[in-house]
């Protein structure tokens, strides 16, 4: 059985989703697709040999009868709107980060999906399939480190454009390790405390960089992250995990070693685009999967909702230089946490 | 369009790639298979939800008006018969090594090939494909150490079963280094001398392992390849190319680093099979789409053909313990070199 | 000339330092020995073939005529005093770590010294001597990585004794960070905070373990060691400094590298002893060559009051919970900073 | 008790060897001096600080009856006179490689030093005890990979002087592995082969760059060598030792390992002098100490005598393009190798 797409929202990563569910995985087609800009969704329909039908809403894609599940791409504002309207027409939903841009809106489509009585949701957190992460959680998971009792981990990118200001440390960059590391160690966060320290002269004025943010979780695990997003090196993610045995880390990407020009060792990417980028085909194929057999087995609603509660507590630890606590309600049993 | 694929041969590494084609790639269904046990192919197609039409001959598969590709998994000493006729019927196929059990048998498919006017034949030497080899050819390609001088390669498992004996050092094992190094330095072999040094202890009455085994290239590149069957440590395929200017290596597989019990590292896998297993995803993948494209772009008829006159040189050199020439024809005009 | 040595106090490091000095380095002898347990003293004297002569109190070392410099081995409490006493003395006194048990009593030896008008104390802080942290200051030094901006540490054990309870995290494990990172990055601290996570099992009951540290330099640089003292799987001391535009490590020590039981790697030593005993031979040695020279440039009383308030400061922050300013005088002229 | 010791040679290392003696080794003094040339001895004697006695012969300062011990620094051309003098002499002699500039001129070293019934001489085999060698020994005869039964080596330079050509590969480069393996795994080789492969354009017209070496056991080891001078990458040296059950290699020298300029990694050597610089200093405090006892336990004339031989062989074999046999007498009883 083939899966039927429509696609929502046809920018960058639309384009990408289309693409590759259509021509690279298996067991899907893209049918229907809506961009606010028609004619560019057009134009992207024709060039990419896709030839899906381009509707003029969103919720035409949505209410094609020939559209089995939806994938939202449009920008983070549309998002709520568009997961609710999916929910309403009872069609499985693959939803971009950020499920909603508030809490409140997040909250708004875990209601909502728990009046539908199914799970129709999942958030775009890739991370959870990537190779690494997932050869990780396995080592812990064996036990081979014991328990964890703390996290060492850094999000850092060579540079950003003047445009990445302010929260978006938060909101566009540590919320990937908001939800990798609640996937990774089966815990959520009870505190979160953000350091400013030292900033470096290559981050432009609207910038505090880099930033530690230190969370706690509901096990006392301890987890300490740089957010350093003009580091210049290289897009640079480490994650080190302190067992009761021992310290299990994130693999460094596949890169060639060599000797030469007096040092030896191998290579740091520069493009973050490269370094999830085999993540995104598993997660969609998964997707496409659990979507055929009526399953939702990714990150889903509370997920999002949770990260989202968790990025807001971040940018008000750091406003108020406190250690706040993260107050959720209890996970709806709707929500189980599968293995 | 859809590439409709027979397959001949369902044994292991048959139903893996029946499977693979199926189920897990884009582009392809396998339509119809044939096995010298005509119950188990039933058996599989059945059990493995592909249910496709069970033939009861090769060349009925060939035949089958919709299948538009072969894909010959067959023991090796019926692989020559089956890609002949493939040839005979004009359609593409993509047979696993060896392509011939003799290089004799090899030149027949070569030539018939040639008579027949198209390339149709690759042959599964899939390290190609691999992302590691891909990256250690992109480097090299790129001049990062200059011109290859040198290569220190090995290959070894942590033990092989009592029936692996002889030469099967050769004819199993090196016989990917045999393609590889090939295809990574764009160069041929001009000689080969094998040493057997001391035995290991591990290894059964009928082996000597390891061995070592010298070629040299047409530009004068000396490669020399432990072969070391009974390590006991791991499957463990090491590539170190020595240039101009620097050393240029392989990549270990992904593994988690570990501290833990007085020791930091990471694991070297011990299952040969899931060493290369991506690389028969990326394989058939790319053979899918080159063939609906009416090309062949993997390794060819000509390949297999050098890779059989190769190891047939190193079996020689092994009995004599002289260096001898590797007497090659010149590569005909029809298997010239891409990039 | 050879430097002539008076020993106070002959435990084991005590017995360690006489040996080195004596024996094993260029430029010095032992010539004076005291313990409170005199009859130790002279077994040890004679026992090691150094022959010294053995003296009835730490004051007949210090004013012995053919002494012309002390080691004062001594347990902490006896520091102040017999330090005090080389001070009046106008000898020349290596004192083990640490300089005075409070921070008030370094404070008077400080203040002694300044007195008398000559720096004639060093204290036994023997990372600064060893060769990985030497290497890592030499490349943040030559502005490799640009301006420090943060340091990630971990100072673990395998296990410690019953007796090892409370603060000693600090006093006894910390405090080598606590002065090797001043001299490290050149700077000094203006805050602490401290973080009691998750508890190992692997602790006994009268210890907190893990818990981390978080410093502030004057210059911003924020620094958080991860203390871990029953980590079970080695003595494993990291040190990562984060610059302006790149990351530079502590190496870690020399160890054979392995491939073997499906692992590749190195050890990770076991034994605290073995990780720093290099740096002790470099460290006296430049004792001997500096105090020659009528010098002292290793790390002085100024530095082991330093340490003494920081601990301090450290211990106050862990039972408060809270981020606590480190008020430190201004640095005397007398003890200015060298390169 | 200091040992009085003569040197003999004052040029490069015989410099850096009075030095290290006299002022950072412990237990022994430079008392007596000779060079051809006189004026530079004496120069250098004032300059140093050492201020030891010039004498107008190299035997003059072996018969300076203050003189205990001496060390040959001369030009190779001299070693055998003056070892045989040192012997002749009843003194012990520590010789900088070469013992002699032929295998008979050392075989005569060797038939004096019997003859006269007490082991003196000792050649400047530094490799033995640099740490990491020691290291790789001390896992090999711990048995913790077996059996050795290949070793992979390499010796690289980033590029060497126009006088350096011919057999200057095997003499002044390859010489170093040669004892180190004997030492390394108790053995001794039966046949060696040399291969020229493809030449790097940056090594000069006197000098075929790189080149293999393959030597045999008599156990059967196989070591293949690499010899490449003009690497341009840097002074690096590798060693890899085949088990039965593992890989165990010579450590890598330490050094910071960097994070930037999208690479990580960390430095390789570019100057040979500082590999081994720290193995001098054990090398000659090892001799210091068996010369005080009356003993030699470091490469002596039997292995100095093996070495040239080896080297000999070498020679012949690159010339003949010939697998040659390594014909050595029999190891006499008074050369005994020791655990
Ligand atoms: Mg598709
Ligand atoms: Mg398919
Ligand atoms: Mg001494
Ligand atoms: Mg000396």
């Amino acid at each position: 059985m083939t899966l039927r797409i429509g696609i929502i929202g046809c920018g960058g990563i639309g384009q990408e989703h289309a693409r590759r569910l259509h021509f690279k995985l298996a067991g899907a087609q893209v049918v229907a697709i809506n961009d606010i800009n028609l004619a560019a969704a057009t134009q992207f329909s024709e060039m990419s040999g896709i030839q899906a039908r381009v509707l003029d809403s969103h919720q035409a894609v949505i209410d094609a009868p020939d559209v089995d599940a939806l994938v939202v791409a449009s920008w983070g504002p549309a998002h709520e709107e568009q997961v609710l309207a999916c929910i309403k027409a009872g069609k499985p939903v693959f939803c971009e980060k950020p499920l909603a841009v508030t809490a409140e809106g997040a909250r708004r489509i875990v209601d909502a999906e728990v009046q539908a009585g199914k799970k129709l949701v999942q958030v775009g957190f890739m991370r959870r399939y990537d190779a690494g992460y997932r050869a990780l959680k396995a080592t812990l998971d064996a036990g081979t480190v014991g328990d964890a009792l703390l996290v060492h981990a850094a999000h850092r990118n060579p540079a950003v454009p003047e445009m990445y200001v302010g929260d978006m440390s938060i909101t566009d960059t540590f919320i990937h390790e908001i939800d990798v590391f609640r996937w990774l160690l089966n815990d959520d966060y009870v505190s979160v405390q953000v350091i400013e320290g030292r900033k470096t002269r290559n981050a432009h004025a609207g910038l505090h960089d880099p930033i530690t943010v230190l969370l706690e979780t509901r096990q006392g695990i301890r987890i300490d992250t740089e957010i350093y997003v003009a580091c210049r090196f290289g897009y640079d993610i480490q994650c080190h995990v302190v067992g009761e045995t021992g310290v299990a880390s994130l693999p460094e990407p596949m890169s060639v070693p060599l000797r030469s020009n007096a040092r030896q060792g191998s290579g740091i990417l520069m493009d973050w685009k490269l370094r999830f980028i085999d993540s995104y085909d598993v997660e969609l194929q998964d997707w496409i999967e659990a979507t055929v057999r009526g399953e939702v087995n990714g990150p889903d609603a509370w997920d999002g909702y949770v990260a989202s509660v968790t990025a807001e507590a971040c940018i008000e630890a750091r406003k108020t230089k406190q250690i706040l606590p993260i107050a959720l309600p209890e996970r709806p049993a709707f929500y189980a946490r599968q293995g």
